[in-house]
């Protein structure tokens, strides 16, 4: 985790790259959630990453409620890394960020395709108003400051 | 950028991290999509970052393609950095984060909004598939091997 590493801005991005934006961080997301990798030699094996980092970034993600880590059913003598509903949660930003890597930084075809488990056909994030549905482009987002911003917070200490 | 640091991995995840997982990379991108930042300065001062990091980080988003630098029609000793194309196309990603970030790594309520500009309703990042719509949570996606992926690829150099 890069810990309070953005802690003067007050925006939910920032804090979720506090918590996977180190490097490899969300490529280990990855092969747990779409790779059903669990223990440290699977992950270690898939993405060809130094040990102390590896360790580093499961550890991490135990900390921070993605992870938990527990003894295998099969291998008592090992653990495995299983993702919390906090770390499954991230399945709609890495599917976004591949999406826009299969468009813009990927040369031919997509090496890998994510699809819906029950029909098989291709699944995209869509950017939808909950208001009109559809989005048309990031020009039609507009970013306001929410009801949790610190601005609004009241004052402490006053008379 | 990040370079050729996951090279070993044949995914689009992995592509879009060589071009903005390096630390404040989307942070930066953010404020150009959504804070209508263009200047060096205006970046600097929002995000409170190194020169030197953000130099850097500017730079490589235009040998990249995310943005482009042009001299300012005000002030033309200075530059904007602004976005292209390739560069708007993060929008769902950086939605996606910090919808993640609403719910699991901030507390309270949300510090910033992403509005539908036409109607000023929430805009959500919803998984869909193409065929059936909706898709309900990452247990539904699977990921599977795409036309492009390397093990695919016909053999080179065979008699």
């Amino acid at each position: 985790m890069l810990g309070k590493s953005y802690e003067s801005q007050a925006c939910s991005i920032a804090r979720a790259l506090e918590v996977v934006g180190e490097r490899w961080s969300l490529l280990i997301v990855r092969e747990a959630l779409f790779g059903e990798a669990t223990r440290y030699r699977e992950f270690q094996r898939r993405l060809g990453i130094a040990s102390n980092v590896l360790k580093t970034r499961l550890d991490g993600f135990v900390e921070a409620g993605i992870m938990r880590r527990q003894k295998s059913s099969e291998q008592p003598e090992l653990y495995e890394y299983l993702l919390t509903d906090k770390g499954r949660a991230l399945a709609p930003a890495l599917v976004a960020l591949s999406e826009w890597g299969d468009e813009w930084a990927t040369e031919g075809e997509p090496p890998i395709l994510y699809t819906h488990a029950t029909c098989g056909n291709d699944v995209t994030q869509q950017t939808m108003c909950v208001h009109c549905g559809r989005v048309n482009g990031s020009t039609e987002i507009k970013a306001v400051i929410g009801p949790g911003h610190p601005s609004r917070a009241p004052l402490r200490g006053g008379g």
